[in-house]
């Protein structure tokens, strides 16, 4: 019989990548847990109407949708936002405000694009509903960056950069940029570090409709300095900005306090591609700049009323595990993804067998993880296969060993071996045998 | 904007939900960790004929299949075994056998069947292969019984009932079964205890072809007190009878000296539906008969040479979330599902923001689950909102306890209060402070 093959763009995860999800969802799980969010789900598959709502028509070209054998139109879910809003919209009464909520779910997308690219990642969500206050956006920010902590990255390896698009549109219709130009300026602004200084030019010109000077002051808000105090005295004659401002720096004051000041940046250039952001908005970056975004982020107070009954302000972010693996693994922080085992329990003879599965139910009642072979086979065989599953210690019974009440426990990494009683190993009290 | 709902058949996990299905998946790991299995996974998306060269074009009706955009016909997976053996074929040379393996994949599958009908659930998938002894039918046994065990079940609420292929063949050749009529016995046998007996009586005849004397000889075997040893005894005379049971006693050895006597049970009337096992088989059912069966596996030595290049053997099983998680319920095993946080904190005036954040992050350093209202509230309102997020206690920093370099702290379960030190609170040691 050939082997099949998984369809393209699918992971497989054998142990060894498991390992290394689980280790990143450890992290993320725990986390969320110490800042008192509750974890929910949904369904993998979703109406495709209510990715259309949310996005419009143009989405369905990216999304794994199909018609199923009931004639609906559905999709495997592409990000994790609207199967949110319809579980908020549907109990929106009757749930404790503000809600703080997580998941883990896996996403789908089919593009057409080119070979090696995933159809599918894990995507940690966390988000806060009912609340406008900018607490909560710092609430949020600071979960994503303690859980990067909690996974051993440093304010060396990574930064988030943050804006709101509340102070970024103040401060550009203050350079001139026209109330419908905006969504087009954002745009331009979005590519503002991939594409040269002139092509932004050329860009702002072309497809935002700005002046010559509209556009040397545009640019002017993006130096590698910029500051929200800089801002502070050239616009202080304006309230929408000074408004904006004040609204960051509490975000600010609040990161500090958290802790994490090593870890943001302001940078008036980060403005998110999605359309739905409407306050903060957030990227975390590994500094070296050599991987796309690992996370992204910000307050989108009007989405939940556009899909559901719920009109409720909510900041949140995603973080997909495919970056952040990459990451992870460039600095060294991923576990190998071994097998562990605590204890690898050998019968030198079939006398011993029922006592070897005694012993090793009393060790797997404390916790201890406990592995034997399942046939016989040649004690050194034994050690070395004890050896391969990553075992700690071997403990061995022998005939003469048991006659005295005794077994002998060899511990893996040194081979020093030592007697223990046997009482010790099956008695239901924890005690000190290795 | 109307409120969106989800597809029928699917449920949403609020984090009540959510909660039990963490605790019951949380035992189903936790076990698996025990006897040394490793976690794998799969993608939810497969190739449609990995399910059909298993199964036959017949199972396609119950799929959830569809052809994606790339033309390729694919199916949402509806069990997990096709992708092992899939995974395991393509590294079979350089995996170390046994492969002892499990995984919690969600399945899929599309009936037009009763309302209500559940279209996905969970299912604990754990097997060994590459080793054909009896020893490996046993231990995933026991790992099965173990989690149930780690959930609460005892002996009075479940039981394993077990039999085997090969022995159920021999009574039955004994019994006066052609061997081409095995298949179809096997059927009728599968249904005995729904069938009435005049039902079964027909049904052996018509569908299985039985003769009366034969039909006779079949029903014998299925006494309530069914027992090896009694077979011992009437069919001592047949080789492959005898050999049967050895073969199953020691199994029951091996389950006695895991402890597990209490929970299992020879019945020879159980085959399992699924064509593709070759040797044991077991389900595990409740006591009083009130629910399906909450698992079922066993030996299938020549599915993975029928799927894949590799020809090993194999013993496994599956166990679902839904039967289970009913069975939980009835005997109230299942935790309430209601939030719960260690620490909630309170800022008596905005002097004291910062400070509370700073007590917070030093908590959830320590692994604490700490939450704060995030915007000005009265105090009562925030012990309110304590109490309603399962908070285990309030810490209050008020101008005059901070002046002290104190904090009061409130037992929610007692309303006792007592101070502390903020320096036991925001120092990194551990300090006994409630």
């Amino acid at each position: 019989m050939t082997n099949h093959v998984s369809l393209p763009g699918f992971r497989d995860f054998y142990p060894h990548d498991l390992a290394v999800r689980s280790h990143i969802m450890t992290a993320w799980r725990d986390v969320a847990r110490r800042y008192g969010f509750e974890e929910y789900d949904g369904p993998p598959l979703e109406q495709l109407e209510l990715y259309i709502e949310k996005s419009g028509e143009e989405i369905v070209r990216q999304l794994y949708n199909f018609e199923d054998k009931g004639g609906r139109a559905v999709a495997l879910r592409p990000e994790m936002t609207p199967t949110l809003a319809r579980m908020v919209g549907a109990r929106a009464g009757s749930l404790r405000k503000p809600i703080r909520w997580f998941s883990v779910p896996q996403l789908f997308r089919y593009e057409r694009t080119q070979r090696g690219r995933l159809r599918e990642h894990y995507q940690w969500n966390v988000d806060i509903i009912g609340e406008d206050d900018i607490a909560a956006d710092a609430e949020v920010l600071a979960v994503a960056l303690d859980a990067l902590r909690t996974l051993g990255l440093g304010a060396g390896d990574i930064v988030a950069r943050y804006n709101d698009r509340r102070l970024l549109e103040a401060l550009l219709l203050h350079a001139g940029v026209a109330p419908d130009r905006l969504l087009a300026t954002y745009a331009v602004i979005d590519k503002i570090g991939r594409d040269s200084m002139d092509r932004s030019r050329a860009r702002f010109a072309e497809e935002a409709g700005l002046v010559d000077t509209a556009i040397d002051a545009v640019l002017a808000l993006f130096g590698a300095d910029a500051a929200l105090a800089d801002l502070r005295v050239s616009h202080a004659s304006n309230e929408d900005v000074m408004l904006g401002i004040e609204r960051l720096e509490r975000y600010e004051q609040r990161l500090h306090a958290l802790g994490l000041s090593d870890f943001i940046r302001f940078d008036p250039s980060i403005v998110r591609g999605l359309a739905y952001y409407t306050g903060t908005v957030f990227e975390i970056f590994d500094r070296r700049g050599e991987l796309r975004a690992i996370c992204g982020g910000g307050r989108y107070d009007r989405l939940l009323a556009s899909v559901s009954s719920a009109d409720l302000p909510a900041a949140g972010f995603g973080m997909g595990d495919v970056v952040l693996t990459e990451l992870l693994r460039d600095r060294n922080l991923l576990p190998d993804g071994r097998q562990f085992v605590d204890t690898y329990i050998i019968a030198l003879s079939e006398t011993e067998q029922p006592l070897m599965l005694q012993v090793a139910q009393s060790l797997r009642a404390r916790g201890e993880s406990v592995m034997y072979a399942l046939r016989s086979a040649a004690v050194g065989k034994q050690i070395k296969d004890a050896d391969a599953r990553g075992a700690a210690r071997v403990i061995l019974l022998g005939p003469e060993e048991v006659e005295r009440g005794m077994a002998t426990v060899r511990l893996m990494a040194t081979g020093e071996q030592h007697d223990v009683s046997l009482d010790s190993l099956t008695s239901d009290r924890i005690a000190a045998t290795s």
